[in-house]
C-alpha cells in the first residue's frame, strides 16, 4: 500500500505527475467537420457538443472558421463557416465551462473588422492556418489577432508536400516572432510517425520557447499513432475531433486521445454519450473515416481534393480506378490530379 | 540521372537494398475474418482471395484453423475451420501462384492425425496460437509439426495481460527450441507503440536467431502503427489482413502495409480491386472496423467477448452504458466481464 497521505507522496506527486500538465487539448470537430457539410450544424449540434466537451475536460473547443460573409454566401455557408460573435454566445449562454474557444482564420479570407477586440468576443483563440509560402502573411495575420488580446497559432498545411528549405525559411522566419504556438500538420494524411519524430524535433530546435502543437488526418489509420508519437517528441498542443469527423478520413479520434491522456482532469464518458446521440446518427448522413480513395491519396500524399470528387461520382467504389487515375503518367486524356 | 547500368550502382544496388528483403507478409484474412462468419466464406470469396494475394506478391496466405472434427459441428462452422487439405487444393488448382500456404491450430483443439505429412498437403507452414500458461504444450506441438516436415510458429496470445515474469519464463522456454518464429500478438488492441518496442526488443533479445512476428487488432486505430514500430523495431514476419478483416475491429490492413513497404515484389493493386469485388460488399453484411465497444474493450485491455456480446444485443450502441458496464466496479448485479 502506498503512503496515500504521507508527506513524502504528496510532495513526490506535485512534482513529478505521471501526466504532462502543459498538455493542451484542442476539438475540431465543428471547424474540419464542417468541411464535409459545409458547417450546416444545428444549434443543438454545437451546443451538445459544446456541452460535453466542457464536462470532458478538453481545453479549447473551435467553433468554425472566422470568413468575411462577401467572400461566402452565408445562404450555401452554415453559421460556423463565420463565426459571427452573437452566434456564439447563443451557444454556450447557461453551460458552466472552463472550456476555451478557438475559431480558425484562413489567410486572405478574413478582414480586420471581422475581428472584435477580445473583451467583447467569446474567443480566447484564433488560430492561423496557411500553406508555408504564406507564413509571412500568417505572421502579420497573428499580430493584427494578438493585438486585439488574442491567443493565436501558426498551422502550417501540407508540410509533407514541402522541400526542406522552404521548411527552415519558414520556420527561421517564425523563430523571430512571439507566436506561441505552431503547429505540425499532416494536412494529406501522408506522414509515418518517422516523419512525424523528424518535424517535430526540426520545430521544437527552430522555434525555442515555443509550443509545437499536431494536427493529423487519418488517411492511413495513423492520426491517433501519429498524434501519440508527436506527444512522445515534445508537441503539447493536440487536436482531436469527436469520433474523428473531419473531411475525407477525419482526423485523430477526440475519444482516443482521452483514453490515452493520463491527466484527472479528462473524462472519456461525456464524448462516448455524445458520440452515440449526435456523431453516430450524423455518420449515417455525410461519410468520413478509413475510406480507400482517401488511403490511396494519403499513401501518394496528394491533397484530398481528387478523392473527394470521386466519391461523389457514381465510381465511387471503383478503386482500382482511381488508383490508376492517380498512379498513371498523364496523357493527353487525363486531367485529373492536375 | 543515376548511373542504373554502372556496375558501382549495381553493386551497391545488391549490398544495400532500401528495402528488407527477409521480411514476410502474411495475410489472416480467412482464418481471422473466420471468427466473424464462422468461417463461411463460399469457395469463390476465397479462391479470389488467394488469386489476389498471389498477383500481390504477398508471401503466406492463411487459410483458416485446422481443428477436429469431433470438436465443432461442420454443419455450423465452414471449411475453413477445418483446413482440410482437399478443400485447399480445390482453391489453389489452377492458379499460378509463389505464394505460401499456412493455417492456424488451437492447441488442444488438433490431433496428430489431422495433420498429414507436408509432402501429402499444400500447406507449408502451421502456427500454432496458445496462451502463455500453454508455452510448453505449444512447444510439443510444434515439435510434431515440425517433423512432418512444416515451418512453425508460436503465437503467444493476449502478452498484454501476462506479467513481466511469465512472459520471460516463456521465451526462456522457447529459447531452447528450434522453433523459428514467435510472434508478439496484441490479443486485445490494447498496446501502445512504446509497449510494442518493449515486447519486441524483449523478444529478440530472449530468441536470438529466431525471427519476431507481429499480429496487432485495431481496437484503437493503433494496428498499422503499432505494426511499423515492430518492422522499425526488427520484426520481420508481419500480420496483416484484406480491408482489415477480423474479429471486432479487424487487423492490421493489408492494403496499408503494401502501401507501405518498398520491396518491389509487393503490389497494391491487385488487393484493392479484391476489395471492391468482395470484402466491401461483404462488410455490409458482417461488420468490423473502428466500433465504440471494442475501442473501449482495447482502452480497458479486455478480451472482446463482452463487446461482441453487446454488439449482438438491442443496445449495440449504447456505448456509455458498455463502458458502465466494464468500468463499475462490481456489484452483486453484474456479472458481465466477470
Amino acid at each position: 500500500m502506498r503512503p496515500l497521505n504521507s508527506k513524502l507522496f504528496t510532495f513526490s506527486f506535485v512534482e513529478e505527475p505521471v501526466y504532462r500538465p502543459e498538455l493542451k487539448l484542442l476539438d475540431c470537430s465543428i471547424r474540419d467537420g464542417g468541411l464535409i457539410n459545409k458547417w450546416q450544424f444545428s444549434d443543438e449540434f454545437v451546443r451538445a457538443t459544446y456541452q460535453a466537451l466542457s464536462s470532458a475536460g478538453v481545453d479549447y473547443m473551435e467553433m468554425g472558421y472566422k470568413a468575411s460573409k462577401d467572400q461566402f454566401d452565408p445562404k450555401v455557408y452554415g453559421k460556423w463557416r463565420f463565426c459571427d460573435d452573437e452566434d456564439i454566445k447563443k451557444i454556450v449562454d447557461g453551460i458552466d465551462s472552463d472550456m476555451k474557444l478557438s475559431c480558425m482564420v484562413d489567410i486572405g479570407r478574413v478582414k480586420e473588422k471581422d475581428i472584435l477586440p477580445k473583451n467583447e468576443s467569446p474567443f480566447s483563440m484564433i488560430r492561423v492556418a496557411c500553406y508555408i509560402k504564406d507564413v509571412s502573411k500568417a505572421i502579420g495575420t497573428c499580430r493584427m489577432i494578438a493585438d486585439k488580446g488574442y491567443e493565436t497559432t501558426v498551422n502550417i498545411m501540407a508540410v509533407s508536400t514541402n522541400l526542406e528549405r522552404e521548411i527552415d525559411e519558414a520556420l527561421n522566419d517564425l523563430s523571430k516572432t512571439d507566436i506561441p504556438i505552431v503547429y505540425v500538420v499532416d494536412s494529406y494524411g501522408a506522414m509515418y510517425s518517422e516523419d512525424i519524430t523528424f518535424l517535430v524535433k526540426k520545430y521544437k530546435d527552430a522555434l525555442p520557447g515555443k509550443t509545437i502543437g499536431i494536427h493529423t488526418h487519418n488517411n492511413r489509420q495513423l492520426a491517433f499513432g501519429n498524434t501519440i508519437q508527436a506527444i512522445i517528441d515534445g508537441s503539447n498542443f493536440i487536436d482531436g475531433s469527436v469520433f474523428g469527423i473531419g473531411r475525407g478520413p477525419g482526423n485523430c479520434c477526440l475519444e482516443l486521445m482521452l483514453s490515452f491522456l493520463q491527466n484527472p482532469k479528462y473524462h472519456i464518458r461525456p464524448v462516448l454519450k455524445l458520440i452515440q446521440d449526435y456523431y453516430l446518427p450524423l455518420q449515417q448522413k455525410v461519410e468520413w473515416g478509413y475510406i480507400i480513395p482517401y488511403m490511396i491519396s494519403g499513401m501518394l500524399n496528394e491533397h484530398p481534393r481528387v478523392a473527394i470528387s470521386f466519391r461523389d461520382s457514381p465510381e465511387r467504389d471503383d478503386y482500382v480506378k482511381f488508383y490508376d487515375l492517380l498512379t498513371t503518367p498523364e496523357t493527353e486524356n487525363q486531367t485529373a490530379g492536375a
